[in-house]
Formats: C-alpha cells, structure tokens, sequence
C-alpha cells in the first residue's frame, strides 16, 4: 500500500496491531443469540441493542438504546472535528437481530458459540450473524476505534443506527425514521450488508433488486375428503395450486405474469460490459451450491440473472398431510409463499396486479383464491457519479490496493429505499460478504481476511471523507 | 316386507325391539379412542379389539385376539348348525381402529363423545369411528346377537376377524393371513365398508378402484439459499415439484403418465346404463363438498369419474417455510405425497415405470428426484355371477323391501384383493354408508336408519346363505 495517505496510514496500523482484541469483541456480539422472528430469544435481542450502545459509548459517541412496539433501536451520534466544524455527517446503518439458526443438526459447531476454523482463504469466522450482519457491522465499529485510538476523533460528523428487526421484516423501521427523521438527517447512508467481489478485489454496489413477497391461497371443498370416495371428482386445490405455480414460467425460464417484463430497464451496455470482464466461474457457483445446472432464463449470465434480471421463486409449501407414511386425503386448500426479485423500472403494485389474473386465468374450475401481499418494494440504483462515491472508490484503492468493481446485488435492502423516501439520502453500499458465506444457513461464516478489509476499508472511508471536507472548508 | 320368510320374520322383530340397546352397545365401542397410527392411543386401541372377543364370547363364539408386531387381530369362530353339518362358512371383516380425530376444533361434539343429533334423514350418530368401521362393524354383530336370541345359534358357520391397523396401512394383515390360512378358509369373505345408493336402495359394490401411493421429492441446491442472492440462478425444487405436478394432467383433466390409460378396462354397456339410470343428483353432490364445479376429467358422470376412473392427486406438499409471515428461502428440497386410483386393468407397477419417466422428462434442469412408493394395490372386480352374490341381493331386498343396485367404489378396501390372492376366496361388499358420511373428517356420522337397515340385511343375508345351504343339503 505504497500511496496510503498520512493520516490513515497509523489508523491501519493500529487496525493491525489491535486484530486478534477486534476478533474477540466480535465474538462477543455474536455470542448473544439475537434472533429476532423468536419472542422467546426478546431478552437476548435486547441484550444486543445495549451491547452496540455500550461500545459506541466507549467510542465517543452519544449513544442511547431506544423502544419501539417490537425491539429496540441504537441511535448513537459523534460530532467529529466538531459541531460547528463544516464537515459531511455520514449515517452508518446495521442490524444486530440474526436469522433463527434452524436446522440446528446441520450446524457443525454450536450458532451461538462462535468458532474459528481453517479455509481455502485462511481462517474464518462460523457463526450465526458471523457475516449477516454483525460481522459487517464490526467493521465500522472497528474502524470508529481505530480513529479513535490513533487520532482521538473521527474526521467526519457520524451517526450509527442500529435496528433488531432486519430479519423479521422491520416492521418499526419506517415509523422510526419518520418520527425521527430531522435527529437522523446526514449527507449519505452507509451500509455494509452486501458482498465483495472476491477475497481480494473490492466492490461497490450499485444495483439492488426488489422484492414482492405474496402468498397464494388456493380452496377447494369445503372440508378435507377421501380421495377414494371422491378422487376424479372433487377439484384438488393442491393440483390447482401446483398447476398455477408450474404454469408461472415457460419453457425459456420467463416468468409469465402478463406485463412482468414491460417496465424493465436494462442496464447500460458499459455495465453489461463491466459486468462481463468480471469474468466469474459460473461452475463453480454452481458446484458451491450442489448443482449441475442453473435455474433461470435460458442465454444470461448468472450475473445477469441476480443482478438485473427479475425472477419467481417459491419460498414454500404447504398442503394436507405432511407427516410420514400415507394419509388419503384431498385437502381442502393448498398454500404457497410465492416471491419475485425486481429490477429497476418494475412496480410491486402493477406486477400483483398482473399476478391476480394470472392466478385467475390459470386455476382450474371448483377452485376459489386469495392472494395476500407481504410485502413489496421497487428495486434501487445508486448514482454513480456523486463525490461520496468517488471517495468510496479512493477508500476501497487505500485498503486492498487494487481498484474497486461496481456491482449488482440479487437481495434486496429495503432501508435503502427508506433512507431515500424518508430521509431524502443516497447510500453507499460497501460489502465485505463473499457468496460462499452460507447467509441464512447453517455454519454462516465470514473470512477473517474479509473483516480484516472491511475494517480498513472503512477507515480509509472515514478518511477519504474527511479529507474531501477538509479540501473543501480549505477552498472556501 | 310382505315376503319375508318365517325364519327370518321374528329376526327382524328382534333387531327392531332391541335396537336401543343396539344402539348403547355400538355407543360403548365408539367411546374406545381405538386410534391406530397414533402411538399415545395403543393401550386403547388394543381395549377395542378385546371388547369384541368379550362380545363375541357372548354370542357363542371361541374368539381370541391375536398377538401381532402391531395392533392385535380379533379371530372367531362359530360353527352354526354343527362342526358335522355341510354348510358354508362366511368369513366377516372388519376393522376396530379409526382414523386421527384431528383437526379437533372442527368437530361439534367430542370425538369420542358419541352424541345422537337429528338430521334430515332423522336420527344419527357422530362420532370418529361411526360409520368407519365400528358403525359397520355393529350392523352384523347385532344380526348375530339376533340370530343368536331368536334361534340359539346362526344358520351358518361363521368367522369373524378384525384387524386393528386399517388405518394405518395394515402392515400385519398380510403376514397373519399367510400363516392363519387354514383356519380363515372360508367360503366367502363378506366386507360392510361401503355405502348403499341412498338411505332406502340397497346396493352391493361389485367394483372397487386400486390405490397406488408415491412420494416424490425434488432436490435443488445442496442447502437452503438466500433467494435474494441466488434468485434467478438456482435451480429452485418446490417450482421444479409444483411444474411436475401442474404437468401432471392436461387441459381436459386426464393424467399425463405415459401409457396411464393403456390398460383401463371400461365398465361394460350394461354396467354403465344401470349407473346412468340411478340419475344421480350431481349438484347436490358438489353442493355437499362445498364447491362450484367438478374436477377430474371432461365430459364423464361423477358416478364413473369415481367408481371406473383412474386419477392423481395430491395429498400433502411440503417445501421451505411454511410459518407465518415471510422468509426469503430458496428451499433445497420440496416434496409431495401424490396418489393415483386405479382401475381394472391397470398395474401398479407398470404406473410407476410411467410416473418415473414422466417426472425425468418434465423435471427442470439443476434438480434431481426421489421416488418413493408406499404401496400399490390393483383394483377389484367382483364376479356378478356368484350364488351368494345371488343370495345377498335376496337379503337386501328382503331388508329394504326393494331391489339393490350394482355400484362401484371409489376407494381401495386392499383386503378384498389379499382374500383373494390368499385365501383364494371373494368377497360381498354389502355397505350402509352415505356419500356424506364424512369419512376420516370431523363430525364423522352414521344415520341410525342406515344402521338399522345394516342389521337387517345381516340378519337376512345369514337366512339366505343358510336356505341355500339347507337347501342343497336336502337336494343331496
């Protein structure tokens, strides 16, 4: 890292110097089983919120922990070169809730007893929320330290806000941010919840898709039958059901919701291109998750088809008898949690719309539907040509010494939309995952190099700002 | 009943003066939770069956139960006129345990709570188990105690054997036939597990459909994914499951399988004819499951989409999540319990060789399949041209005071085909339940007036049988 700029250059010393203490810290949050779809792990969750403010406390910041009608949220503020200095307030976003660890007989260590074990990239991190997201979250916590410990300060204003319900829905999120819109206000979002490009190549993401979540209900008769008495005769909703969804892609993997593809805005063929020099090793995508073939549309790249390309996926099933061994009945309804990824341009409320007569047209006769909407949110494009993202660039160059990629990510933040609508800001999106790191799985895990770059990485941030204010106040 | 013979007259007098009592009895053996495939419930289920030894003990028989590696077999015998007497002997079954109550807040009253509620046909009894089996079972234990008080012994050699695992696939039934052959020889087996044509025409089932019961699991990615990050590029198995399964029949409502339909031996002309000429009410019929419109296959009556049709359905699905709310999983496997009644003609085996190509040729790329067969049983036909087939529509006539109707069935009885096969013997399907009965639901139910008919046609199939016998004797 030949041209590290001055003033960071101890502040990634200090990083390395105090690695093994940031490691035990983290393993400490990640012993705090905070899942929070689960009422009875509340406390634990609780115990997670206090946990950040704690540290963000001994940080300098002004941190408090506070209610909501589901978990708490961390709100925690520092004011860098000071409050009446002219300096960006940059808005760090995290969540501190995990994923339920379930099926816990796949794990091969303990979720909640975080183990460090050798890989291909050196050590790792295995733990529920190793990655997803509290190891991502450490990395600015971290880098807050190192800043702190080296300079006294950070060379930025900063606040950190901190939910508990990312991984059951958010529900308080955007009543939070509304209520306490003018206390969160800042110059740019900053989440770490997404992946780099590899071990060694960093990345900033540009793109993220949206998510309609909907549940389909199909009935049948009114009550459970014999399918002996009455098979061939009663409409079968789980058929009806299977028909529906079997029918809702065709034979080149196009979703066929009429409309579904009306509004889709391709990205610009430099991106494509971009996208293509990444070169990746689609078989080997494919052999990390144990399959031979990919899902899809026929003819794109899995690049394309997570990242700009919509899709259907059942996210499940559900119909009369489950259990072992043989039970003749014809259930009386089927049901199944039917999601869709959007791109840029596609409208959640026009692709239900479009879904209700698909499902209409499609089901057999004697059956009746119900549609339910979890939930839905457009997909989202960050400027690409904002002076925060050219500090994020600079950033990224200070830490892995090689220049950033801009990427597409197939999940969706729905924070990010909010912190538009509500808070009126773009967000940089800086991750440190790797597409290997088992998210929502069993032995979730994340490489110590990977922490290690987000620690720097958002150092080199903290820097990188600063200094573009310092140039600024200069030139004034 | 003008030409009811003398023998039997003071019978049916009987039955009518003890029919209260009939009814407390039948009430005694519903309060027995006999439920077969749940463990909890094996000290009960084995009291039902020592509860008919007690009673046939009663009658005059050597009854015992008989150890098995499951549920005990209830075996009786009774030599009616003499050990020394040529006459034939009848061979009863039936099956002492029930189906699950569940689900339990559907039901009015307790399950095994039997409760006497009126109804359009007057009086009837709801309870798990009133029509299936115990209620059956009841109509010709009842003709025996009849038989028994009126005459000091039956007109022909009884045996009588229930099983206790019905309603859990009858693992021991195969294995007791084989070595208790030679004591269940017998000259006909006589089966009360199917329905008449309406409270007032008697019927006798001369067809039964086949069942042939298939697992089908679908394996995608090698663990659950994020659909977020992987959406669009993973194979997703409970899409691949539903688009089998949706694939499964065509726009006419026939299934798909290669060569399904190859082997279907249609009813002959006249069959079919006195099926169209029992002119059933079809609206009433789907007004009672609670739907609009039939499902099954274009164009063919309800009578022979049930009784001489083959058909799929499905009976359970299982994939990813399936609690409240929303979780965004690409499952790594999704599975669903598909079922096919046969009829004659078909082989089961040669279904499966058809299913197993039909779901390698519609599968989707990325996943791979499992098929499991629980079991498979051809359909029967039983022949038409029997003297006893003669004798029992003689005693339905004389219980009814009119004529009984050939029907056919849509459910499987598997042990009519294992009588045959090993015992070498067929069987008369003399049957008192209704379509609405609403077998292996909640408020299960039994009209007392079908139930009275049951006993009287018992009762007067016992005279007719032993008349023919006496008869040939004589004629020797």
């Amino acid at each position: 890292m030949a041209d590290v700029p001055p003033d960071l250059e101890p502040v990634l010393r200090r990083l390395d110097a105090d690695f093994d203490d940031a490691v035990a810290r983290w393993s400490e949050f990640l012993r705090i089983p905070s899942v929070s779809t689960d009422p009875s792990y509340n406390d634990k969750t609780r115990e997670a919120g206090q946990w950040l403010v704690d540290q963000l406390t001994q940080l300098g910041f002004r941190a408090e922990l506070r209610d909501t009608t589901g978990h708490p949220m961390v709100v925690a503020h520092h004011d860098g070169p000071g409050a009446e200095v002219a300096a960006p307030r940059l808005l760090y976003y995290g969540h501190y809730d995990v994923q339920p660890p379930d099926p816990l007989d796949l794990w091969d260590s303990g979720p909640f007893e975080p183990t460090i074990v050798d890989g291909p990239r050196g050590r790792r991190m295995v733990a529920r929320g190793a990655v997803d997201d509290k190891g991502q979250l450490m990395t600015f916590l971290e880098a807050f330290r190192a800043w702190q410990a080296v300079h006294g300060t950070l060379p930025v204003k900063v606040t950190a806000f901190f939910e508990g319900e990312e991984e059951s829905g958010s529900p308080s999120l955007v009543p939070f941010l509304k209520q306490n819109a003018a206390e969160l206000a800042a110059d740019i979002a900053v989440v770490s919840d997404t992946g780099s490009w590899d071990v060694n190549t960093p990345a900033i993401t540009t793109q993220l898709r949206g998510l309609l979540y909907t549940e389909l209900t199909v009935q049948g008769p009114s009550h459970d039958l014999h399918s002996g008495l009455y098979g061939g005769a009663a409409p079968n909703p789980a058929n009806a059901l299977a028909r529906v969804i079997g029918a809702l892609h065709d034979a080149d993997g196009r979703v066929t919701v009429p409309g579904f593809y009306d509004d889709v805005v391709d990205p610009d063929p430099e991106t494509l291109e971009q996208w293509n020099r990444l070169e990746q090793d689609e078989s080997a995508v494919l052999a990390g998750i144990g399959v031979d073939a990919p899902g899809g549309e026929a003819a794109r790249s899995l690049l394309e088809k997570t990242w700009s390309r919509p899709t259907c996926d059942v996210n499940g099933l559900l119909a009369g008898y489950t259990g072992p061994g043989a039970k003749t009945v014809i259930p009386a309804e089927a049901s199944a949690k039917i999601s869709f990824r959007l791109v840029p341009g596609q409208d959640p409320d026009k692709i239900v719309a479009g879904l209700k007569r698909f499902v209409a047209d499609t089901l057999p006769a004697g059956c009746r539907f119900d549609l339910h909407v979890h939930n839905g949110s457009p997909a989202i494009k960050v400027p690409t040509d904002s002076p925060f993202l050219e500090a994020a660039r600079a950033a990224l160059a200070d830490a892995y010494g090689r220049p950033a990629v801009q990427i597409g990510c197939g999940g969706s933040i729905p924070v990010v939309g909010e912190f538009k609508s509500i808070l009126g800001i773009d967000t940089l999106l800086l991750g440190f995952g790797l597409d290997d790191d088992r998210m929502h799985s069993p032995n979730e895990k994340f490489e110590l190099a990977c922490f290690d770059n987000g620690m720097k990485a958002h150092a080199a941030l903290l820097h990188r700002v600063g200094a573009m204010a310092a140039a600024r106040r200069t030139a004034e």
